[in-house]
Formats: structure tokens, sequence, C-alpha cells
């Protein structure tokens, strides 16, 4: 019997290096463990897993020779880690390989919000600039201040490249890091109210829901913009939407909310949001680099070596 | 009588600061000079210029006494260089000031055009993340190769922004200058050829007329991207627009153009451009800057000091 489940929806090429090498059982969603045969889930080891759907306790009793579960992505939090760990199960998922792209989004949307790129794309493709003239003048980025929220891998990929715009950089991370001269905050009110751009780059799950709180963004202030590539569940959206409504804050750049695709419609109202589709790290590079790393850990289990990048 | 005379739109602000300082006459373009009377013409010993009329031989014949034009922008492509040389006059311009906007905008136009963020946030704006699903992937930006045509203080900017995307850095210029590293060509065509994507960065005027050529475009490859912040002369825009249509280069970023701002209805049908209406320098903090350092070379010119930025 085969050892391995790929549960998600895989590109071509994903799916044909998984066949070649674990010839896996395919489901699509973590709901369809139940449909596959008792025999057939008592052969599994290892899940391959892609999606956004909470994969938890029930799922996990369902393959009870779970061993290794191998996320597609750096954020787990569709992961019940305690459930895991209960059972001794594996955990690992795809950092690092999807950090440039990652920093390469937070970096564009930030310039975008300021200097009113998307609305002076429409102003030229509309003909309004031939016939109303200059589009309206708009914030410089360069030269302002920062804060990150969260100076991990890739929080510090952000910063390493707002340097490079002559940015005074500020962070927040729960210990202090070696850093060319940033300056490290313990309060993330404090942080806020010291900087004009936000960056949120913490990691998803339970622990840091509604971070960026309500006096969080109050304390940056109406000068203040909002970077969140993390996940939407970082930020209490409700009160960023209110200030963003409100003009308490200057405006956002996010690629990722609460209840997204279906995001919150105020978010359509507003032109001084930049919005992206989760796409941080949807480049085919990457996206090819990430189910390689997926693969090489499965590979690892089967073999009985190391994993590559373990969670729990 | 007053001895300065302002041409242009001005911002509130700046004609107010031009008023307080020199009490000059006003017209709103070159060819408005013919109107005033000969005795206000021969007063006029400095021109304040701003907009993008040509200014020549015609223009400075009408001022007798001219000894100084200061252009508001860095370029002066609209100044006939030769024709003030021959009269005496002194030209000045307003540069570095706005070289931090200009390298923000064009990089944050080379990731938007690489990473399909206009469509993007088209995709999640007009609804279809929510009923079709996840935008497709496109192409990673950091760690790509990068030709700099023209390393001048704003191609350095820009160079140095894009060391930080862990970028390979080529450059073209006319002398080969100190760098970290970067690789000097002395061939556009073979710059092109070795890079991924290319920044013009060129001064403008006749000296640079389609330095960006056919031949140029073609090296760059079906890979290659083209960001223009430069003037719209540099580009052969017609080559450029031939090989965007058929799929000879994958794009371009462009601020400039070469009939702005009617430009050639042919960019309006592609969407692998990202079209920005002229506005690199376009933000509060840089006009005010640019403005004051027009007026600061007037200053100096009137105190016979020494002028600030001259260009002649």
């Amino acid at each position: 019997m085969t050892k391995t489940l790929a549960i998600g929806k895989q590109t071509e090429t994903d799916l044909s290096a998984l066949k070649d090498a674990f010839d896996p059982v395919e489901v699509t969603v973590p709901a369809d463990i139940s449909s596959l045969d008792d025999a057939t889930r008592a052969a599994i080891t290892a899940v391959a897993y892609k999606g956004s759907h909470a994969f938890g306790a029930e799922q996990m009793d369902l393959l009870p020779n779970l061993a290794l579960l191998a996320n597609y992505g750096v954020g787990f939090d569709t992961i019940d880690i305690s459930a895991a760990n209960a059972r001794n199960i594996k955990v690992t998922n795809t950092p690092d390989v999807l950090n440039d792209d990652v920093a390469d989004l937070a970096v564009a949307m930030a310039i975008m919000q300021r200097r009113e790129m998307v609305q002076a794309s429409d102003w030229v493709r509309s003909g309004k600039w031939a016939e109303k003239g200059a589009y309206r003048l708009n914030t410089k980025f360069s030269g302002g201040t920062v804060g990150i929220v969260g100076l991990g891998r890739i929080g510090r990929d952000i910063a390493d490249r707002l340097a490079a715009f002559k940015m005074e950089i500020h962070y927040f991370s729960r210990s202090e890091k070696v850093t060319p001269g940033w300056t490290y905050h313990t309060d993330p009110v404090a942080l806020a109210g010291a900087v004009d751009t936000l960056v949120v780059a913490l990691v998803g799950g339970p622990e840091t829901v509604n971070f960026v709180s309500a006096q969080v963004i109050d304390a940056l202030g109406p000068k203040g913009v909002i970077i969140n590539i993390s996940r939407g569940t970082t930020i209490d959206e409700a009160a960023m939407l209110d200030a963003l409504e409100q003009g308490r804050i200057a405006g956002a750049g996010l690629d990722v909310f609460l209840s997204e695709p279906e995001i919150d419609p105020r978010f359509y109202k507003l032109d001084n949001v930049v919005l992206q589709p989760h796409q941080a790290s949807g480049t085919h590079a990457t996206r090819a680099a990430m189910a390689k790393l997926q693969r090489d850990n499965i590979a690892a289990f089967h073999a009985d070596e190391p994993l590559l990048t373990p969670v729990n």
C-alpha cells in the first residue's frame, strides 16, 4: 500500500513530481480523508498538505499511523500543533524559500500606497492624463521611519530592503536581535508611535491574534500606513477598517485578510488601501521551490533521515 | 522694474515664495513672453522656468539682458543650451533633491511589472478573487540581473536599492565608476544581453535620442523588462511597442513617453506594461525642495554669488 497522502490542488509539475517520488493517494481537502477506506488510511504515514482548511485532531485520528504532516507554505496556522504533538506527528513547513518574494511584495505595496501608483496607473489608462493634466502630488517614501512587527526571517528580509531606501528601521520582536543599529521596541504601541510605516511580519496562529490592536493602530496615527504580509488574524481588522475609513491612519497595503478570499466589502470602498490577493509567494520559481522542500521533507522521513524543516 | 520673470504654473506655496523673494513678472508659457512690453522684457535678468515647452533662441532674444535661466526639474532638454551659451546665459536645474522619489518609483514599477500587481489589485477589487480563486502565478523579482543605463546620481540611487533585492548589477556609463563589484559595460547591446531588467536612467536631450535602440531591445530578449524614468526620447518607442506587442520582451514599466500626456494609444492595449503619468518626482516634499533650489539659484544670481547647480 502507498504510504503517502497528497491533499490539495497541485500544479501539474508538482503533481507529477509527487507521483514520481511517492505514488501518493490523492484527495482535494482534509474533509475527503474520511472517504478513503480503512486499509488505505491505515497505510498512510506521511501527508503532503497544501490548502487553507483546518487540519486538526479529527483528521489526524482518521490516519492512525500518521507520523509526518508536511505543509506546503511557511505558515502552518491551519494545523493544530498541540493535536499533532499529542499523537507524535511531526510537522514540517517550507520556510525561507519564499522570503524574497514576500519581502518584494511588502516593499512594493508600501511604495505603491505612498505614491498612489494604482490610481496613477488608472489616471493614464483612463485617458485622464491627456484630458486633465498631471496626476496629483503624493507622499515621499524614502527616508521615512518604518517599524517591523516581528523580525523573523521574512521581517529581516523586508528591513534589509527598506534600509536601502534610507529608512530609519525600528522593530518589535520577542528578543533583541543583532542589527546594524536598528531600534528595538518591547512594546508594539511604542513601536507604532515611533514610525510612519508599520510592516506586520508576525507568524500566524492563536498567539498573534489581534496583536496589531486598536491601540497599536491609534498609536500609528494619521500619517501612518500599515503593511501586512503575514496573516489576516494578526491585525484587529475591524479596528483597522474603522481607522482607514475615518482617516485616523493614512492607508494600508494588504496581501492577507481575515475572511479571504471573501474579504470584508468595506475594503472595496477604500482608495487609500493597496489590495493584493494573498499572492506574496505566488511566483513560479518560489512555488516550485516550496513544493520541492515539501517533497524533500517527505523523502527524508521515508528514508528515516532528519527532517529538513521541522516546526515541532 | 522687476528683474525676474516666472514662467509656468506654480503651486500656491511656490508662487507665494517667488513673490516674496523676487516680485516677479508672471507668464504661463514661453510663448507669452512676446506679449510683455519692451521695457519689461529689457529689465529681466533672470527667468524661473517651469514647464515642458521649448525655450530656445527665439525666447532668449526677447529678453536682451537675460543672464540666468533657472529651470525647475533635473532634466533641461526643453532648453537650448547652445543658444544659451551663445548669449552668455547661465542655466541651472534642480538635481539630487528628486533622486529618492525617482528611484522609489523605478523600483516599484519593476516589482509591479514582474508581480503583476496592478492586475492582482484589479483581481481583488473586481471580486474575481472571491469568485474564481487565486490570482495566477507570476515572476520572481529578487535575485535577478539588472542593467542600469546611465549610472549618474539617479542611476546610482536605483542600483543601491536594487542591490538590497539581491540583484546582480550591471551598468553602462560613459566611464567606469567606483562600485561594489558591479559589472561595467561599454556597449549597451552587450549590457542588455547580460540582464533581465533594463533600467533607463540617462539624461535627456539630443545626445541620447533612441539610445535604447531596436538592437538593444532585441538583445534584452523575451524575459526582459524595460523600466524608464528618464525621458521618452531615450528609447526607440516604436521599436519598444513592436517588441512588447510581439512578446519579444516580457514587459515594461514607464513613467515617461515620447508624446506625453497624449501617449501612443498602443500602450493602452498592453497589459504587460506598468504605466505612470510622469510622476516620479511628484511628491509634496520633493516638489517643494525643487522649487526652493530654483529660488536659491535665482537669489544667488541676484546677489552675485556662485550658482548652486549650474549646468553650463
